[in-house]
Order: structure tokens, then sequence, then C-alpha cells
């Protein structure tokens, strides 16, 4: 279709975000056998717990699939291991320096994509020699930039100084979104807080019963000095708001967080004290849908659309 | 051309912001000269300079145009008794609560346009009887929402919960963001960053270089407890910063912003100790620019987009 679905090998140019706690086997092979590219999130697996998946994967899909690898990951060497032995092709990086491993994957034969939240790192992904760019505005859900760029203003900008494949995140959850993002000159999109919600997502259930009732303003890019995140404001939000309140230090607020909060929330259902990342877009989502269906609706909107707005000439 | 173009009797669905210090008869007359609406910036002015700037609109063109009244502007009531009294046709309301003054307006003949940022304004606008709406997101210059929802996940959100005329603002600067708008539902857009920066703008040319200046994440939201802004970081965006860190109050806060610090920065060119109020998009802006040419440049950009993307069709 583009030199995105080449490069990747994939029928639409549509990835599914490799989220912590809601990435598992089952999503990613259901999106690509659906067409698309599923990718693990590895960022809350040990490497054990990675090599099961990937095999899974495998099983379950004859598709191109792959790995989403935060850099930050405490054990990232045994990650990587991991994934040079199972002979993973599609490697995306992300929340880290992409100078520091894309050659070691690069060198195996590895597909890398780098996830951007700015034009610096942006420039340093070409320098790195990585293969396609993710630029993930301040709307996504989870890990964010501190610049606060938004998709419609990120991606034209790292568009016009980048001329790799580009995919858009942050605020796509429909097919009109999608158009959108590739009128900006994206040549696809990940998708995270949809796919998060979906009937195949490893999320909780009571996680995405809250992503279904979120309205527009209930996720907030917060806890900043650490690393900005957004999350569905709960009662964890609002422990870190009132640690703001009374002059929290930076160790203070680690230690709200480190207690595995996003596990307790995303994967184990407490949503009154886990940690919640999920995007803007959550106000948008309304149904628990199967992979498949989230595909057909998207293909049909982003169709509707096009033909929509393809008339509009103006003289 | 549309239902938006028909409403406004304007040959673009391309919107000027009504912008403080920025927005005099010269930028608003070239706006609606081009075929697009011109909106005086009436929040900074006092009623008398509106009327003036009303009648030089009237001397300087035939098309077209209207005045942005932010409601919270105290002495609103004079500057309703010139709107009418001068026979403007088209009002764009902003900050400010649309059942207020909607009905005198509405009841003289005017159209009403009112600006939100979030569905629950949205939903008071069609109360009020509003005749269109501007969804302005996060990523928009000047005052702004508290919910932090971006363009990207506003647009879409308001077109599904109102029927009338959606004017998109924040974010937009060049045609492929004007197809973007379009594409997610908006029946147009409002610009307000782009035209400040124009050779017909009336702001003080020292701010119009730091607009060519500016670089992706070179704005921020804040002031937050008074009423969310974007500015230009700058000496006084430090100042601001500084007086989080000892944890001013509130009043220390409107202290430091009530020394007519707009004024100061966007139109006597003091861009250090002045507020320097800009949308994210200042970063993709590099030459100041005559309207004219503006309006050729959009509306290029526009249609070569739309004719990259019409032939993309998934199957």
């Amino acid at each position: 279709m583009n030199r995105l679905t080449d490069l990747l090998k994939i029928k639409y140019p549509i990835i599914q975000g490799g989220m912590i706690w809601c990435s598992g086997w089952r999503l990613v092979s259901a999106v690509s056998n659906n067409g698309g590219l599923g990718l693990i999130g590895s960022g809350s697996m040990y490497p054990d717990n990675l090599e099961h998946h990937i095999k899974k994967c495998k099983e379950n899909t004859a598709n191109s699939f792959g790995v989403n690898l935060p850099l930050m990951y405490p054990d990232i060497k045994e990650h990587i291991k991991v994934i040079l032995k199972e002979k993973i092709k599609i490697v995306f990086t992300s929340a880290g320096n992409p100078m520091t491993y894309t050659k070691i994957l690069k060198d195996n034969g590895v597909t890398v994509v780098h996830v951007v939240a700015n034009k610096k790192f942006a420039l340093k992904c070409i320098d790195a020699g990585v293969d396609a760019i993710v630029a993930e505005g301040f709307e996504a859900g989870g890990h964010n930039g501190h610049e606060e760029i938004t998709s419609l203003c990120l991606i034209p900008q790292i568009r016009s100084c980048i001329d790799i494949p580009l995919i858009a995140a942050g605020g796509i959850a429909s097919g009109s979104s999608m158009l959108a993002a590739m009128s900006l000159g994206a040549d696809g999109v990940q998708i995270g807080s949809l796919f998060a919600s979906s009937k195949e997502s490893s999320a909780h259930n009571n996680f995405k019963d809250k992503i279904l009732q979120a309205k527009d303003g209930d996720t907030k890019l917060t806890l900043k000095e650490i690393m900005p995140v957004r999350l569905l404001k709960n009662e964890f939000y609002n422990q870190v708001i009132n640690a703001y309140k009374t002059n929290a230090s930076r160790e203070d607020l680690v230690n709200i967080l480190s207690k595995g909060r996003a596990k307790i929330g995303m994967f184990e259902g407490d949503v009154k004290n886990g940690e919640l990342e999920i995007g803007q877009v959550a106000a948008m989502i309304d149904s628990i849908k199967e992979v498949k269906d989230i595909f057909t609706d998207l293909i049909e909107d982003f169709n509707f659309h096009n033909n929509r707005i393809s008339d509009i000439h103006f003289d």
C-alpha cells in the first residue's frame, strides 16, 4: 500500500502500540491477523515472560509482529538477548536514546522504529539509522514528552525534518483521525487506547470499564518531574495531586509511584489505587470491541471521511 | 462553498482569530479582502478604539468582518453598545458563558459564534442558541481550557455532540492542518498565530521576530490557577515559573500578570518583560508574510495535500 506497509510487511498502516499490561500475545496476534502490526509490550514483562509471549505469537499468527522495548527497562540486555534469540524482525524502541541499541538490533537484521516527542530526538533517530519514526503527541496515554507538543503540531514538524516513514501516535482512535494524521504527512498510525480497551487486550476488565466511562478532560499529564505520564483521574491520581499541594519532593513522588501502581491498576483491576495509563481519546471509546471489528470500523470510517473530504477543492 | 461560508458570507472557511494587540483594522480588512473572515480583537481596545477600528474596517473592506468579544472584558456592556450601534453582523464571543450575551446580540440580528474548549460548553452554546462553535485545542496560543484537550481529540468530540457549523482552532497554520481539521469534521478553521505574525498584524516587530525564532517546545501553557494561557518562554515566563517554585499565592501570580504585560510584550515590543501569547504552531512559522500570500499558500497547500491523500482507499 505504501512504504510503511512495505517496510513492516503489513496490509494496513495501522500499528498497535506495545503498551504495558495490555499487549500480550492475544492482542498482538489478533492485530497482526487482521492486517495491522501487533507489538508485544515488553515493558511489563520479565525476559522469560517475553519469550513466552513471542512463542505464543508465532503459534497464533503467520503475519508480521514485533516487540516494543522501552529503553529504560532495567533488564534491557536480557530482553535484547530474547529478541535476538527468537529472531524478532521488528522492534519499536521508546523512552530513551536511539543511539544506544539501534546498531546491535540492525546488525542482527531487525527493523528498528523509535518513538519521539520532539524534533531533536527525530534527528537523533536519523543519526542512529532507525528505519522509521513514531511521533507521539501530548494527547497520548502513558509516558510522554516534556515539550507537550500535540499531534497536530508534532506530525508536520517531524515530517518536515525527516524523509523516512513516519507513524503518528496520540489522539487516534477512528478512521477520521487516521485520515487527519495522514493529511499531516504521516505514512501510518500507532493506536494505543483503542486497542487497550479491546476484547483481546490483557488489561483488567475493571480498567476497560473505566476507559468506557471516561469523559473529555478525565485524563491528565502529570508526574512531569519524574517522567511525564498521562493518567486517568482516580484516587491514585488525587494522591499525586495532593502530594504536589504539600510540596512533595521528587523522592516522595517516586515513592508514591514505585509500588507497582501500573500493574495494580491496569492488570489487577484495582482502579482506585492503581495507575491507569490512557490517552485523551478514551473519551471517544464507548464499547469493548473485538480487534477484527476495530479494523473494520477504522477502515470504513477512513474511507467514508476520505470520500467526504476529497471533493473539497479551493479556487 | 459550505454552510459555514454561507453563514458568514465568506469565500474560504478561514477565520482570523480576533487576538488582543494583533488584530486591528489593517489585519482584519486584509483577511476579509482575501476571502476569509477578519475579526477585530476587542479584548485589547477601549470602546472608542473599538469604534475607530470598526469604522476603518468599513472603509477598507466591502466584505464580511466581525468582532471578537471576550466575555470577561470589564467594560463589556460598552463594547456591546458599540457593536450594536455600528451594526456589526458577526460576533465571536469567548472566555465566558454563552448564555449571558447571545440573546441580546441575536435579537439585534448579529450572528453569534462562541469559542469552547470542552463538550460541556459546546452543549451550553446550543442551549444559548449560538450560530456556530469554535473548538479550540490545547495547542492554541493565549487563553485556553482547563481540560487540556488537543485539537485532534476535541474536534471530533465536539462534532459528535453538535449539528451546527464547527470551526477548529489551535494548531492550524498550513493547508495540511486545515485539511486535517476538516477530516475530523470541522466546517472551517480559525487561525491565530500565523496571522499574528503577518505583515498586517499590529503586533510589534520584536514580537513577530520572536515568533519566527520559536522552536518546538518553546511555548507552554501556564498560570492555570488564574486562567490557563499559552505563552512563549521568555524572562516574563521564567518569572512566573520562579513564582511557582517559591509557592507563590494566587494573588502573587495575579500581581505578576496585572502590569499590562500583554501590551508591553506584544504591542510595545518588550519581549523580555512582556507576556507573549502564541500557539505551538509558532515553531512552524519562519517568515513574515502578507495576508494575501498567507491565503495563497494555505489554499495551494490544502489542495496539494487533498490531492495526495484522496487516492488512498483501503479494501
